[in-house]
């Protein structure tokens, strides 16, 4: 019944009878507005795809970063609001740097996905990270540490999961049952690319360009694809 | 009269007209939602079993993380939200090594217990740890110390209870009547896995693999099984 | 008229048309809803006994607490939130340490119950100790100090009164007529017991064992009844 | 209109469009739930008298004080909320002892009340000392200084004024009249223990016992009555 | 419309849609409540005159003070809640200490109404000094300083007008109209005294004697009338 | 349609659905409630004039201040409530006299104004200069700088522009078009003069005396008028 | 629905049912209510160019600043809120100046503008920068640096993206039509400004004078056109 779910819905961090959190699942929900993004993980590395939704044709592509580098080791793609996105990368780069000057190495990727979560999970607490809402934003983030390569996948309520594969935004739940149909832990990273581009064209209403997609990989470094590369993938499809 | 009581429900900490408190009751409500988790304590050590739910084939299922360590003689079993179980864990883990290293000997059981009941107790009360709403999360924390091996239960409301077994999540109630049944104070620690695991494949709707269930022992240390120890004690059933 | 009474009750902290302060009202009824505990003072010390509702007979009974020791002049006895009482017992330990460090002698049993209704009263206020509601519990205070033995009964008013004798939880009406009858200034201790034991058998709905009731003394040091000595006050029921 | 003024009467302190406080006029209502308790100035000092309401033979009686010594040459009687009472009296304590230690003489009986009404006003503030709702208690200060036997009388709105005799609680307004009728400025001490009495004797729905009232004086230091010198006053009537 | 306004004026400080701030419109409305009080300047000092409502014979009139001293050459009526007003007078005598302490001079009659109102303003801003609610009362400051002497009028809102001659509280009105009729600016003293008292006598309902009137002048100093010297003005009349 | 409107408009910094700021436009409102107020740029200087409500014959005409210096090269007039604008005018006189003192020399007009419009824009913010609601004033702020005269608005947003000439209050929007009709660059300071109060004469309701204007000029240090010297504009009309 | 939707609005950061934040929406029509303002990037530098509303001609046009300087080779064009605008301005100043200080040489565009949108995100969390709401105005910022020239466009939402041209305010929709027609990566610094104002000329209701438009460029430092060079550009049209 609707109107008895408002009720409990706005107070930002209120359980309902049924023991919900609406504010977050509200914040997932921002999320399926959002663009598709898709990452894959193979025994030489993982990597990245996601949707660059490029609504007017005067904005410079480059600039709709939805593939951000966190350290050497580290990338994420994101899905829903961009500059709580932001937000969240930056806080990993600090923290990762501050890893490497203390221990001189570098942070695990889980130990850099739990502490993105913990400053998702403080929503609302009035402390001078934390924001008053959850963060609208979806992350796959793409690492390669002592443990070979590893993807991982966190949501609005501060809670991760490491994926072989997984998509995220609009598109997501074809993407992941195409992902589910194709993948196998043999692939190679240059199956793997064609895999994710050829999922995420099929979400897409538009023909795929090396300007409304993005593709990295960490293998074991992150690097982002330069236009040439991204259509030496798309003429492979 | 269900109008009335949403008037009631809504502010974090604040008693009904019958002594209630509201937003405490709804995340009990939050752990009938999680997966099932059983903790059988016997004269040997202390044996822990969970259902993992797996919502994709693509997930890593070893980075479902249900049963967590928190010092070399305490682990623990949750149901509920996961990201504030770490939290929680989090907590206790740090309690017990400070206590480590200021008295130079293992906290007990009992009072890793409390420290994790003293922060859920303390929730919407603005200081630097507490969360804004009660935690949503269940736990079974599984011991041993100078008395022994112990098993003791926490719910949302920061009060604890020590068990010889104990079921939470959506199946606990068929698994507690299952518990009273089968259980005795001269259960072998292997009878107690078989036990535990037995329970938790009534209350799951899938064939039980080492993939979709995680079991522990601390016995007198904590010990995460294998996969292969998984499978053990399933070809036991 | 209800509707209107609802108008005021929320507000933590807010008096009503008519004087009066619902909040604490409804946490004096959680008490109600807890188990029932009865004191009795003697020329020659105060008895507590309590009935321990055990819901499962997979839990342990002595890890179920609703005598706890104070200091070694001084327990008290429960009925209501017992994490509540927690708190408030946790609190008092802390007070009466520190005065047995800064005057080298143990707190009288009124400063000590002066120091628990303190911190009841400042629910709602925002500094470090209090709480943002008031303590759902009651307490009966059993001691003795220079003045001799004592017994106190706190409510969540954070209001306390000198008893000779009091019960609390929801079966105390009837108890607390019983205590009336029976009561004289010259019991001896074990007709005490007798009597605590024999109204809250009155008042359970199960057969009492050591398992369902605890008993304690102050005579004139604390002291936790065992098992043993407990089913030796049940035979001579 | 009611419902119009339950729009302002929330606010802890909020105008109403008629310039009232309501919350303050509520917690002058507590007062009239509270027990009677009356005070007559003398040229030879003050008396203080109050019905103690003992709703169980098991209470002690001393246990329940509504007469309360401030210092060496200052007592009050209460009405209202006991527990916001003891507060008050504990902040004039404190008060009295510093004026002592830092002038090296006792604080005369205005400054002590001024400081009593300086805290009651602060409700609401959110500063260490105050409280976040007005305190539901008036107060009978009573004291000797070197402009001789003085009283006062202090309402939850943080206002005093001195006084000749007046009546607090539920049966004040018989009382002030019975007052007015008696009282005249050539009463000796022993004549006002007298009228108090009899006029307490009068608003108390049973018989006066040694139990069930508390004397005091400052004359000029204050004396609580023993049982046996208010059996005295008793036999006088 | 009623309804309406009612939308916005329990905001402590928030303006309606045709730019009024009501809660300090209200507090203006708690003045009106309040009792009649009149200043008169003449060019040989300044007369205050005010209405003391004794409820009660048993009162002692002089503690009922509702002109006080705010330094030697400084004083001030009031009207509307005096706890309030005692809170103004406390916070302008610090400051015209202070004054004094820093400069070795007195602080001019303008600037300590100025710091009065500075403080009227900032109420509902949470710092430790200002109020939660506007201040409900009103005052007439009266003092000589080095530009002669001078009196002021403030209202709850924090602004203040020099006056020759103001009256404030529930007679203001009909007050006013006499004063406009009978000043001029040639009036000796004891003709203000006189002026004064005789207005005072048309809104007071009871008969004026030395104790229900207060009379006090700075002529160059505060000087508060005795009663015989309030009597010899009334024997004028 | 006002009810939705009023959904709005409470919050104190909330937009609305189409964009705008209720509680900003209600302290808009406040100014057209208030006196009129004029100024004029001119080669030679900037003359401000304002109305003065004199609402009694026995307020002091001259504490009626509309018109205040800020420093030596700086005056302003203003509209609204003048509390507000007091502490407006305060904050500027520190900032004016820091700038002084730090960079020995005085602070430009549009420096000035900024820092009082920031001032104006931080409502609602809790720190410790700023006010929790806009404040609701205008001002027409005159200065001489090193570029000569100038002429500031500012308004309750925080916002201001530079002038030739304008009109705030009650009678501006008449005021405004009389301005545009008569205002040339070329006008001489008297001419200015003379201007401003035959304007401001066409919008007030009584006859104009120097009581109920003031007059003041920035040419290039700050002097408000003597009552001669207005009476002497006067006699020019 | 209309009525479901203002159900969650009003919170200044809650997410709505389905995942919208919207009160940073109606921000965002703030935006739409602001003036017309237009940047152009080329390879020799950018072009920004604003419609400037004269609402009175005693305004003077050049105190109504809508573009502005940042640093030496960066300034921005604003839309929407002009105080809004100034402080996010006054940020950058200070933040660029910093870098210039602390590396000894500019700061970058693209971190100019992410400090910008730093600020503009953290609205609602209470420090000492930011806003209680969301800044209501859009930026065209335009820059040169070791990247050559950029064009960003920041939003409500704190989210940036980098333009080859873009228009923002009342008149965007049509401008960014014609932008898009009109703009190829060749044009000349001159063609820019041509194409700007004649863009801006479509959408202004009235004449285009120097007094209601202003440019600037950054080419590669910041120069905002004097009156004759904005009449030359006028003139080729």
């Amino acid at each position: 019944m609707f109107l008895t779910r408002t009720e409990y819905d706005r107070g930002v961090n209120t359980f309902s009878p049924e023991g919900r959190l609406f504010q977050v699942e509200y914040a997932i929900e921002a999320i399926k507005l959002g663009s598709t993004a898709i990452g894959i993980k193979t025994k030489d590395g993982v990597v990245l795809a996601v949707e660059k939704r490029i609504t007017s044709p005067l904005l410079e592509p480059s600039s709709v970063e939805k593939i951000m580098e966190i350290d050497a080791h580290i990338g994420c793609a994101m899905s829903g609001l961009i500059a709580d996105a932001r937000t969240l990368v930056e806080h990993a780069r600090v923290e990762t740097q501050n890893h490497r000057f203390s221990y001189g190495e570098p942070m695990t990727v889980e130990s850099t996905t739990q502490a993105l979560c913990d400053l998702a999970l403080r929503f609302g607490e009035g402390d001078e990270e934390s924001m008053s809402r959850p963060f609208g934003v979806s992350l796959l983030i793409a690492g390669h540490d002592e443990n070979g390569p590893s993807l991982y996948y966190t949501d609005p309520s501060g809670t991760f999961w490491q994926c072989n594969a997984k998509a995220i935004g609009s598109g997501s739940e074809g993407a992941d049952s195409s992902l589910q149909e194709q993948y196998n832990k043999d692939l190679t990273l240059q199956e793997a690319e064609t895999i994710a581009l050829s999922i995420l064209k099929q979400v897409m209403e538009e023909k795929v360009t090396p300007n409304n997609v993005d593709i990295a990989k960490v293998a074991p470094t992150y690097h982002l694809y330069t236009p040439s590369e991204v259509e030496a993938v798309i003429t492979r499809l």
